[in-house]
C-alpha cells in the first residue's frame, strides 16, 4: 500500500491520480490533498477521499472549505492553505508517495520538501524541475528520493531506460506532435490567434500548456527537464515530431538499438506507472496495435519555432536562463491569451528577457524563487503597452 | 573476454559474427568454428582466425581443407567433421560463449551439447528452437545457460522485455516485413513463381527463408520460436505487418505500455547485443531517426497466409506438430524451388504432413530428429509425382 499525497488535486493529473486511486484501492490510500481555489472539487474530493490534510491555495478558499465541511459534519480533516499548507500536505508523516502536478512554481517548494524527505515522488510539474532541476536532482541524490516522471514523455523515456545503463545511452529523442501548427508556413504566424492557438491535434491540456505546445516551448521544458532527469547534455536530447503521439518517446542507445515507448494518450497510463514502479499493474488502458495503420515523422523546424532554439540555448547555459524561459513564456503566454501580445511576440519576449538575464546557478530555492520574480518582471516591461498591442 | 564457437561460420550469421570479432578484437576472441562444405572460405577463415578447430560438414571436405592448411603450412588447428566435430566444436573446452547459427536441425545436437555445458549461446538457429526448443529449454534451466535470440525479431523482443517482469507482459507482437506477397490478391497466388517469392524486399537472406518470408512460414516459426524462448502460449505472440521491418518486434505490457526495439536492418547489430549482452556496445550501427518519415502497419490475412494459420496450430500442439510444420516446409519449399510444386503447394503438403503426425512431446533430442526425419518422409510421399508437377 502506498500513502498517496496529491499536489493540484483538483487539475487534470490530480483528478486523473484520483481515479487511479479509485481503480486500484487496496494499493493506494489518499492521505494529502493540496487543491487550489476551486472549494466546491475540493469539497467532493474531501466527501470522496477523506483525506488527513488538505491544503487550499489561500485563505478564504480555506475559509470556505472549513465551512462547508463542517456544515456537512466531516470531521477529521485538517484545513491548511498557501505555501506553508502544501508544503505540509507533500510532508505530512504517513504519506510515501507524493504526486506533485502544480502547474507553474507554486509547487516548488512542496515538491523539494518532499524530496528532502525522501520520499518517491510522480513528477508531473515540469516547472519545478526546469526551474529548480539542478537543486533537486542534488537534494534527490543526498536523501535517496526517488524522482518519477509523469509527464508522458519523460515516463516513455523513464521506461525505455530500463534496457541499459545510463552510461549505454547514446542520446534520447522527445517526440512532439508538432501541435496545431506543424505545417504552416512561417509567413502565416504571424496572424496567428488565440483560438487557432488553442487548437491542439492530440492533446486535451491547460490553455497554458497547450498555447507552449503550439510555439513549441513545452517541447523545449521537456528538453530540459530531461536533462536534469536523465542527467544529459542539451544535445544529446533530440526531439522528432511524431503527430500522431503514439510513440511517447524513444532512447537510442550506443550499439545502435533504439528502445521506444507506445500507448494511448491518457495521462492515467504515466501516472498509473509512476505510482506502481517498479511494479506495472494491469489496466484497461489498452492501445491495440491491431488498429494501428501508420506513424508519421518529421524534422523540427527551428525557424518556425523559435522557441524550440531558445529552449536549447537556455538549456546549454543552465541555471537562470531556464528559470527565465519558463517565467517569461509564462506571462507572454498570458498577454497572447488576452490579445495584447501577438503569437510571435512569445518568443520576442523570450529572447529578450533571456539576453537581460546573467546567467547564474541558484543555491537555494529562494534564489530560484527571486530569478523567477526578476525574469517575470522583465518579461511585463518587455510586453507591449495596451495602446501597440495586437 | 569471450570466447566464441560459431557454428555456421561461412553463412550470413557466421561471417556477419566473423566482422563483430574483428571490430572487437579485444572483446572476442575466435577459438571454434564449425563451416559447411565450403572449403575455400573455410581455409580463410582458418588463415585470418587460426581457431583452435574447425569441423567441416563432411570426411572430403575435412580431407581437403587439411591438405590446404597443410600446404600452406598452418598448424596447430584440429580439423574435424560432421556431427560429432559440430559438437567438438560447440563443446569445445575454451569456449564461453557459442553462436548457434547453423540453418536446419543439422545444428542441433551441437546447440544442446552447448546448453547442456551451461554456456551461452547466442542463437541464430530458429529450427533449433522450433523442433527441439522444449528441450532446449528445459536444459537451460537445468544447467543455467543462456540463450539469447539472434533473430532481430527475438532480439528485440529480448531487449523489451528489460521493462519489465516476464509476468507483466500481457503479449508480444513480431513484426513481419510481410514478404513479397504482402499486398498479393488471393488470386494470383497460385501463379507465383519461385522468381518472384525470392525478391524479398528488406532483408537479403538465404533461399529457403526468403521463400519461408514470402509465405510468412518464416514468421509462423518464429511465433514458435517465441513460445518457447519467452514461456508464452501461442495466442499471446501476435504478428503484425510492419513493411518497413524498421520496429523489429515490441512487448505490450499489462498496464498499457508498449516498448518497441527499432533499428537498421543490419543483423549484426542483434549479433552484437547477444555478444555484448548484458552490455551494451558502442557501435556505428546507426539507425538516424532524423531521417524517419513514416512506419506503416496492416493486419495478417490468414487466408491469403495459411501458413501462419497452420504454424499458430502447430505452436498450440507443440512437440512433433512443431517439428513437422518445419520438416514438411523444408522438403515443399525445395520442391517449389526445382520447379516441382506451385506456390500453394508449400502449405498443402504442410497441413496433409500435420494431418498424418501423431502429436507427442519428444523426450530427447535422438527422438526429435526422428520424428523431423519421419515428417520428411511424409512430405516427400506428398508431393506431386513428376508428372503432375507446376
Amino acid at each position: 500500500m502506498k500513502n498517496i499525497a496529491i499536489l493540484g488535486s483538483t487539475g487534470s493529473i490530480g483528478t486523473s491520480t484520483l481515479d487511479i486511486c479509485q481503480r486500484y484501492p487496496d494499493r493506494y490510500h489518499v492521505i494529502a490533498l493540496a487543491a487550489g481555489k476551486n472549494v466546491a472539487t475540493a469539497l467532493e474530493q474531501c466527501r470522496q477521499w477523506r483525506p488527513a490534510v488538505i491544503s487550499m491555495a489561500d485563505e478564504p478558499s480555506a475559509d470556505a472549505l472549513t465551512q462547508q465541511l463542517k456544515s456537512e459534519g466531516i470531521t477529521g480533516i485538517e484545513v491548511v492553505h498557501g505555501t506553508a499548507g502544501t508544503v505540509r500536505v507533500a510532508t505530512h508523516p504517513d504519506v510515501t508517495f507524493v504526486v506533485s502536478a502544480i502547474v507553474g512554481v507554486a509547487g516548488l517548494e512542496a515538491t523539494y520538501a518532499a524530496v528532502a524527505l525522501g520520499r518517491e515522488i510522480g513528477l508531473a510539474n515540469k516547472e519545478a524541475m526546469v526551474a529548480a532541476g539542478e537543486l533537486i536532482i542534488a537534494k534527490a541524490r543526498e536523501t535517496g528520493a526517488t524522482i518519477l516522471p509523469i509527464d508522458s514523455e519523460h515516463n516513455a523515456i523513464h521506461q525505455c531506460m530500463r534496457g541499459g545503463t545510463p552510461a549505454e545511452v547514446k542520446q534520447i529523442w522527445l517526440t512532439a506532435s508538432g501541435g496545431p501548427f506543424r505545417n504552416t508556413p512561417l509567413a502565416d504566424f504571424a496572424g496567428i490567434t488565440p483560438q487557432q492557438a488553442l487548437k491542439h491535434p492530440t492533446w486535451v491540456m491547460g490553455q497554458r500548456i497547450t498555447i507552449d505546445s503550439a510555439t513549441m516551448l513545452n517541447k523545449g521544458l521537456e528538453i530540459i527537464e530531461a536533462c536534469r532527469l536523465f542527467n544529459l547534455p542539451a544535445d544529446r536530447v533530440r526531439v522528432t515530431i511524431h503527430p500522431q503521439s503514439t510513440i511517447h518517446s524513444l532512447v537510442e542507445y550506443v550499439d545502435g538499438s533504439i528502445l521506444a515507448q507506445l500507448s494511448v494518450t491518457d495521462m492515467r497510463l504515466p501516472i498509473l506507472y509512476a505510482m506502481a514502479y517498479p511494479e506495472r499493474v494491469a489496466s484497461d488502458l489498452t492501445f491495440d496495435l491491431a488498429t494501428l495503420s501508420h506513424l508519421d515523422f518529421q524534422q523540427p523546424d527551428l525557424a518556425r519555432f523559435p522557441c524550440l532554439r531558445l529552449a536549447y540555448e537556455a538549456a546549454r547555459a543552465g541555471g537562470t536562463h531556464c528559470i527565465a524561459l519558463n517565467a517569461a513564456d509564462e506571462v507572454a503566454v498570458d498577454a497572447f491569451l488576452r490579445g495584447e501580445l501577438p503569437f510571435l511576440g512569445i518568443p520576442e519576449t523570450i529572447e529578450r528577457v533571456l539576453a537581460a538575464t546573467p546567467v547564474r546557478t541558484p543555491a537555494s530555492i529562494a534564489e530560484v524563487l527571486a530569478a523567477d520574480e526578476a525574469a517575470r518582471h522583465l518579461a511585463r516591461e518587455f510586453l507591449p503597452q495596451p495602446a501597440h498591442a495586437a
